[in-house]
């Protein structure tokens, strides 16, 4: 069944797929604006991302549940990466015409069932026809306390570069799905980066235990890649930043995607987006307390990959070498 | 000059063009999110909204600054019905490829600057390409005081309805520009029409200074006209609507534009959605209070237009009779 219905009839639905506001919610979807009261005596922090078929996704490869799921692990990601606890998100979404009803329905559901398992209640939004692309955009807030919360820019030259999880397996996954590559020839492994491409796990603890007991100097999520990352934190930071070639977390699947398709798995790991790891810049007097609080973030757990120097510029060490870091992934 | 400078450039370019943040604004553009404190105590109202090419407006009617200032104005007219003091606003931004680099200032200036006279700090965003149209999704969020917020659903049966300032007049300048009439041969109060609809005032301070006064039960802003509003404020607060069509106040230019185009300008100013004036419901022992704040919420005036009664149903009062209220205006 193919849709008609207007904006308000599709309000309506969405209002009634989004359930049991937390308490902090004081007035949610409905009226002209929502009204939230994170914590009190505390900050918001807030960021917005957008999601757009055809360059971020294809409606052929992700479903509609998975597209609503990441639009908003995409914008909590941010949050993680601030040391930020989720508190409330809006939705903006441009339909193209007959857009079918179920799928507008599954898309909210996933949307709706990552909002409540982050405590990021969906309190508001917008619909609105599209002449071209569905596009999703997706504004998330959240608390975070005085003086403990992360940036990119706080990093000195001597601090070690700690990355969450592993890497490559998004990139692998939509290789995966690029190639049309029939899924029962993959192994589990495989079948798992396409998961993590369609639904992607923020990494909210542990972005907010590291924050909490003030145990890095910078943190950025991995929106772009490993390489891309790297640079930002040495940018803001102002100064050089090397990977270690052979330190790089990879996702076993990433290993046998390259073996099957004889590509080279490291550009998987160093510039494949989209895996929304977060990384760490931990200052050598920090590093006991980074430990000690990354046990408490849960798992996965976390890796040293890397340092920031002196020296400008971005560098990959392989073999005892130093060669230039290549750029990450643009979308 | 056309340009492919990237997400990163133009980032940058973003963050020259808007300066000075206020104080409520720790930290701004360029990190994973933005945080803000809006006011110690206070509830933060947030909604976003977008405007979408060739469904909310033509590029070939409205200049850049127009479009970057109305996808702000539209969003805040959504805090002014709440009564929220405007804080922080995000722009999120969906590109064509080879959008003008020179547009991309001006739409940018045109948002910074209603941005910086309303007190809504751009704080971040987002910039991605678009395989279709330019789309711009804006957030807002603002500070409300406890028990001193708007709603739609406060009104009851008997409450008298009261619009701020002049109707009409957004409708009649699309008219206007769909017709592709010679701005030369429209007089002063035409060429007006076009102004407010390419640049709308949010009604900020008329509606927080109600809010903060208690002087109305609910409240709500034109965007899809004053039909769908006083429908909207009769559903949500579960009565009925009469609008008295000689009350209306229309736009000058409303007036001329429907002798030129032999139409009824009646419509224009019911069912022409984008004006943005506020709609507020107002009950009999709040009249005096109302008047005394709304005279402190300065120009434009505020006009009785209807009341909200025990019968359910929207109705037009006209010449003493009673006959269905036409539908709102749908994007």
């Amino acid at each position: 069944m193919r849709t008609a219905l207007g904006e308000h009839a599709l309000l309506e639905r969405l209002r009634r797929l989004v359930r049991n506001p937390p308490p902090w919610i004081t007035l949610g979807i409905g009226d002209d604006a929502a009204i939230v009261e994170p914590d009190r005596g505390t900050l918001t922090a807030i960021s917005t991302d957008a999601l757009i078929e055809d360059v971020h996704f294809r409606r052929s490869w992700t479903g509609p549940g998975a597209i609503g799921h990441k639009a908003l692990a995409v914008a909590l990601s941010d949050l993680a990466a601030m040391g930020a606890a989720p508190r409330a998100s809006l939705l903006s979404l441009a339909l193209p015409a007959g857009f079918p009803v179920e799928e507008f329905d599954e898309l909210i559901q996933g949307f709706a069932a990552l909002a409540s398992s982050s405590s990021a209640a969906l309190v508001g939004g917008n619909i609105a026809r599209s002449p071209g692309p569905l596009v999703l955009d997706v504004t998330v807030m959240g608390s975070v306390r005085r003086r403990r919360w992360l940036t990119r820019a706080g990093a000195r030259a001597g601090d070690e570069l700690f990355v969450t999880g592993s890497l490559g397996a998004a990139a692998a996954g939509l290789a995966m799905l690029e190639s049309a590559v029939d899924s029962s020839a993959l192994d589990e492994p495989e079948r798992e980066c396409i998961a993590r491409y369609e639904r992607p796990e923020p990494r909210l603890r542990m972005g907010l235990v590291i924050a909490r007991n003030r145990a890095a100097t910078a943190a950025i999520d991995l929106s772009d890649g490993l390489a891309d990352g790297a640079r930002q934190i040495a940018a803001a930071s102002r100064c050089g930043v090397v990977i270690e070639a052979g330190r790089v977390p990879m996702h076993p699947g990433v290993g046998r995607w390259a073996q099957r398709s004889a590509a080279d798995p490291l550009p998987l790991a160093l510039s494949g987006g989209e895996d929304y790891e977060l990384l760490f810049a931990v200052s050598p007097r920090q590093r006991r307390a980074f430990e000690a609080a990354a046990k408490k973030g849960g798992k996965p757990a976390v890796t040293r990959v890397g340092r920031l120097s002196r020296e400008p510029g971005a560098w990959l060490e392989r073999e005892g070498r130093l060669e230039p870091l290549g750029e990450g992934f643009s979308h």
